[in-house]
C-alpha cells in the first residue's frame, strides 16, 4: 500500500524518538502470535505473511510523511532526519501461508535494530491477523461442506474494498474455490464465479423470459437465481430452460436458491429437477450461511451441490478479530518476558517444530537453534538483511498446504466447535528453563 | 482506491453484458439501505458516502481491467468496448454521513441508465455499510462515556490497511475524539493520540527509568503505561515522574491501565495519584473494552478519564457486518418491487420527513416529490448527470451532526440494548398504496 510506513500507532514512533535518542537500537526480537484461539476454534491457518514482507521490504518515510509528522509538534529534527533515512535491515522468520497453527506460537519472528522493530509493530499485526481470520474461517467452512464446493461471496459487506480483497485471497488459501470478486481475480489470478440477481429478473416482463436470455447469452455459465418469485415455480422454468438448452447440447451450468428454508427447499427443487431430466443441474445455496449452517445441510443430506458463502466469510463474523500480540522477547542484553497479570511471553527466539506420524501429534515450542529428535521446523527464514531470501509461494501451493493440514489434523481438532482436549503444543526444556529463569530475573 | 471499478461480483458484469446485448439500459432506481438494525442496535449512523460518490465520480475500467475481463471468455468485444466508455452519467440521492437513520430507510438513491447503476451495487454497498457500522459502533462508545474522552486504538486489529483508515474516520464521525493511526491523521485531518507500549517499559532497567525517560522526551504528553509489573507500584513510580515534572511547571498527561480488574486497579489508582498530590493526572483505561463494559465503568462511579478501544471499535465486534441491500425500485416501466419469502422492498424512487419536535419525533417514508406538512427531508442530491452537486462537507460537520442526532433521539432508544419501542418508520399514504398496488401488479 502507497504510503504504509506510516500506517502504525503514533506510540510507535515517539517511542521510537524516545528509543533513538538515547541510543536504543541495539538488536531486540520481537515475537507476533495469538495467545488464544478465538471461541469454537481448534487451529488457525497462517495467512497474510507475504503481505508483512512486502510491507518490510518497502519500509520508507517519503518526505511527504516526515512533514506530516513535523506538523505534529512531538519530534524533533534529530530524529525526523533519521526516520526519513530509515529501512528495515533486519532478519524474518515466518510460517508460510497456509499452515496450520495455534496459540502461543510464533507467526512471525522479526530481529531487527530496536527502531526498526518496533515501528512496524501496528502494521505487522494489521497484515497477518484479519487474513488468519479468514483463512481459519474458509478452513472451517471446508470441513463442514465435506467435498462440496464453496465460494468467496464477501465483497459487499466486507470492511471497506481492501478487505474485500485480503478475504478473497485469503479464503482461497483455506479452501474456497473461487470469488464473485473481480478485481481480487485480476490481481492475485483467483478463478471468479457468479450468477445472477434478483434486480435481473425482475428486469424482465417474466421469469422465463430472464432465465432464457441469460442462458443464451451465457450457455456454458449460467446459474440461474429461482427465488425471486416462487422457488419452486422458479424450478420448473429453470427446467424448461435447461431442456432447450440441452437440445443443443449444453448442459445448465446451475440454480441458486438464496432464501427460504434451504432444507425443505432444496429437496423440493432436486426433485422437480431430476423429474425434468435435469438430474445433472446442480443446485447451488445461498443465503446467510456459515460453516454451522453448511454442515447441518450436508449431515441432512440435503442435496445441495455448492454454497456461496458472504459475510459471515468475509467477516468472519462469529471471530471477527483475532487477538494478536507482538511481544519483546529478545533485546541486547537477552532475552525478555513481560509478566503481567495473566499475560505471560515466552522469552527469547524461538522456533516450533511439528512431530506427526499420519496425522499431527505434538508441537515443540523451542529456542532456536535447538534440534529435537523429531519434528519438522515451522518457522523459516523469509529475511535477512532487510531483503527477502524466500520467493513468494503460488496461491495454490498455499492452499494445498491448508487443505494438507486439515487432513493431517486430529480428527476431534475438525470439529466445528472447542475440542476439550485441545492440540498440545510443549515447550522444550531449554526454553521452559529459560522461562523460569526469565521470570525470576524480571524486575520492576 | 486505484482500478476499483473492477472491484464488484462478477454477476454485475455479466448481467450488464446481458443488459446491453438487448438494449435494455433504460432509466433504473435502485435503493441502498439496511433492512433490519443489527442486534443490540436501535439506530445507526451514515457513513461512507462521501466514498461512495468518489466512486461513481471516477468510474472508468481502464485498459488493462478490459483486457483482464476479456481474458475471462465470459464478455464479447462488443460489450467490453461499451464497457471501457463507461462513466457513471446519473443522479444520487444521499443522506448525509452523521445523519442517524433507521431499518428501511434508503442511505442512497441511485437513478441512472441500467446498467451504470447495477456494476455500482457491490462497490457502493461495500463502501457504505462498513463505516456505518463503525460510526454507529461509536456513536453507542459516545452514549456510554457520558461525556468522558474515548479513541480509536484499532487499527492493529482492523480488516485489513484500508479498513484501519475507514474505521478511524468512521470512528471519529460517530463521536470518538481522536486516533492513534498516524496514516489517518494524515489522510483526513483526526487528531492523533498514544502512549506507551509494554514493550518501552522493558527495554528499560527499570520501570521508574522508562516513566523518567518518556516524560522528559514528551513533557507534556506522556501518558505512562503503568501495569507492565505491578499497577500500584507503577503509579507509585508515575507520581514521583509527575513531580519531577510539576517541578519544571509541566502537569503528567496522564497513566494508563491496561489490563487487570479495571474498576479495582482505577480506583487503587486514582487514592494513590491523589495522594501523591497528583489530583490533575488523568486515568486512562484501555484492555478489551466495548460499549457495555465503559457503561458499566461509568455507572459505578469509577474514576476514569478516558478510554482507548480498539478491537470492538474497529471491527464493531458484537455487530461485525450491515445486512446493507440494494434493490431496483423503479425502472422505466415504473415502480418494481420484490415479494420473495420475508424480503419486502418498497417501490419508487423515494424521500424521507423526519419530523422533529425537541426530540426526533418519527420518519415518514415518502415518495419523491412528496411533500408533506412538515418533516425535514434526509436525502439530498448529491450528483446529477454524474457530476457531484454538493461540495463534501469537513468530518467535524459530520461529527456535530450525529452528536446532535443523538441527542434529539428518543432517550430510551439511547439505550445499548434492543428497545422493545423501535423508533417510527411510517409510510407515507401515496407511497402504502403504491406498494399495495405493486404487490398485485408482480408476477412471476
Amino acid at each position: 500500500m502507497i504510503g504504509a510506513s506510516l500506517l502504525t500507532d503514533q506510540y510507535e514512533l515517539t517511542m521510537a524518538a524516545s528509543y533513538h535518542k538515547h541510543g536504543m537500537n541495539g538488536t531486540a526480537t520481537f515475537d507476533l502470535f495469538v495467545r488464544e484461539l478465538p471461541p469454537n476454534r481448534n487451529f488457525l491457518v497462517a495467512a497474510g505473511i507475504e503481505h508483512a514482507i512486502d510491507h518490510l521490504q518497502s519500509l520508507s518515510f517519503e518526505p511527504d510523511d516526515i512533514d506530516y509528522l513535523s506538523s505534529l509538534d512531538l519530534f524533533d529534527e534529530d530524529f525526523l532526519g533519521f526516520l526519513g533515512e530509515l529501512r528495515f535491515t533486519g532478519e524474518v522468520w515466518a510460517m508460510p501461508e497456509g499452515e496450520i497453527y495455534f496459540g502461543g506460537e510464533p507467526l512471525l519472528s522479526v530481529t531487527a535494530p530496536l527502531i526498526e522493530a518496533q515501528v512496524v509493530e501496528t502494521y505487522l499485526l494489521n497484515a497477518t491477523t484479519f487474513p488468519s481470520s479468514i483463512a481459519s474461517k474458509s478452513a472451517r467452512l471446508q470441513i463442514a461442506a465435506r467435498g462440496r464446493s464453496f465460494v468467496d461471496f464477501s465483497l459487499r459487506r466486507d470492511h471497506g474494498p481492501g478487505a474485500g480483497l485480503l478475504a478473497a485471497r485469503a479464503a482461497y488459501i483455506g479452501g474456497a474455490d473461487a470469488t464473485s470478486n473481480v478485481l481480487a481475480g485480476k490481481r492475485y489470478g483467483l478463478p471468479l464465479t457468479g450468477t445472477m440477481a434478483h434486480s435481473y429478473v425482475m428486469s424482465f416482463d417474466s421469469e422465463i423470459e430472464a432465465f432464457r436470455t441469460f442462458a443464451r447469452d451465457f450457455p456454458t455459465r449460467a446459474v440461474l437465481l429461482i427465488d425471486t418469485y416462487d422457488v419452486e415455480e422458479g424450478a420448473r422454468r429453470a427446467a424448461m430452460v435447461a431442456e432447450e438448452l440441452r437440445s443443443e447440447g449444453v448442459r445448465l451450468a446451475g440454480v441458486r436458491i438464496d432464501s427460504g428454508d434451504l432444507a425443505v427447499l432444496t429437496t423440493a427443487v432436486r426433485k422437480i429437477l431430476d423429474e425434468s431430466g435435469c438430474g445433472d443441474v446442480p443446485i447451488f445455496l445461498s443465503g446467510d450461511l456459515d460453516e454451522y449452517r453448511i454442515a447441518e445441510l450436508v449431515d441432512e443430506g440435503i442435496p445441495a451441490d455448492a454454497f456461496g458463502v458472504g459475510t459471515q466469510l468475509g467477516t468472519s463474523a462469529d471471530a471477527p478479530a483475532l487477538g494478536g500480540v507482538y511481544k519483546l522477547v529478545a533485546d541486547e542484553h537477552g532475552p525478555k518476558m513481560k509478566t503481567s497479570t495473566g499475560k505471560v511471553s515466552r522469552p527469547g527466539r524461538k522456533q516450533i517444530f511439528r512431530c506427526e506420524e499420519n496425522r499431527y501429534v505434538e508441537d515443540i515450542l523451542a529456542l532456536a537453534g535447538e534440534a529435537p529428535r523429531n519434528g519438522r521446523p515451522l518457522l523459516h527464514k523469509v529475511m535477512e538483511n532487510g531483503t527477502r531470501t524466500r520467493a513468494a509461494e503460488s496461491l495454490d501451493t498455499m492452499r494445498d498446504r491448508c487443505r494438507e493440514g486439515i487432513a493431517r489434523l486430529p480428527a476431534h481438532l475438525r470439529s466445528l466447535e472447542s475440542s476439550r482436549a485441545p492440540y498440545p503444543v510443549t515447550l522444550s526444556t531449554a526454553l521452559a528453563e529459560l522461562t523460569k529463569e526469565a521470570a525470576t530475573r524480571t524486575h520492576g
